[in-house]
């Protein structure tokens, strides 16, 4: 654990650092990247969990768009850009020892590829799994193919 | 994306398939392991994100006790074994690529090793980072040093 986030355990609420000092002691993987949850701000779904390096963030805090980076693409993926389906940033938290965010964010319609509001539609139970959600648009209406 | 996961994209509602199944299918990182997103079930605070492999992961599902793999100690981490607060599941789910897990849990007392309910009390502005939460329980008494 970098000793920005150490200081911060121990530290008073209220209490403030610089972001860049932050950013420069959190916990990037190999490739650059750091989780990110994104969790609808009113209702407190958990939607996704996507990655972001240090620009990605960067852009996500000053326009309040979020934008996340592809590893499949190796690109910025600005959520919303094909399907038009946008998330707006409320707030953006780290965790405690620097390698996960946290984004409150208003979604509009589905957060997930396959049309379902969230990522999170397979049920697991101890010997099988279950589908439990049903797509609010089909793929295809997403992302303009019919 | 694995074919099972692909193949649940377009069920219906409904639809199972085995775990067993589905964990052969699931993205386990090189290391064998997976993030897993910590929820309460009732509230809907994110409360914290570890990783789980396979073992940790089929160990949950059968005592719906919440078992993580310590990447720091490399050993099976039976949450709340050194600080009594223990984390009990309540549903478990994979995402649409089987890359990500969601746990919807009860936890009793903090989730934080520094004493706070949730890992995520550093809340970010576009030049600031900000602690926002305080420790509910100091940490040294959570692990027993006074």
């Amino acid at each position: 654990m970098s000793d920005s986030f150490k200081s911060l355990e121990s530290a008073a609420t209220g209490s403030q650092t610089s972001l860049d000092a932050l950013l420069g002691a959190a916990k990037w993987n190999a490739d650059g990247l750091i989780p990110a949850i994104a969790q609808q701000h009113d209702s407190g779904e958990v939607l996704m969990m996507a990655w972001m390096n240090r620009a990605a963030l960067k852009e996500t805090l000053s326009t309040h768009r979020v934008c996340y980076w592809s590893r499949s693409r190796q690109a910025f993926w600005r959520k919303g850009e094909t399907s038009g389906q946008q998330q707006h940033l409320v707030e953006a938290r780290f965790d405690c020892d620097g390698d996960t965010l946290l984004l409150k964010v208003d979604q509009s319609g589905p957060a997930c590829h396959t049309g379902r509001r969230s990522c999170f539609y397979v049920k697991l139970s101890e010997n099988t799994a279950e589908v439990d959600q049903a797509p609010l648009i089909s793929p295809d209406t997403l992302y303009g193919k019919n």
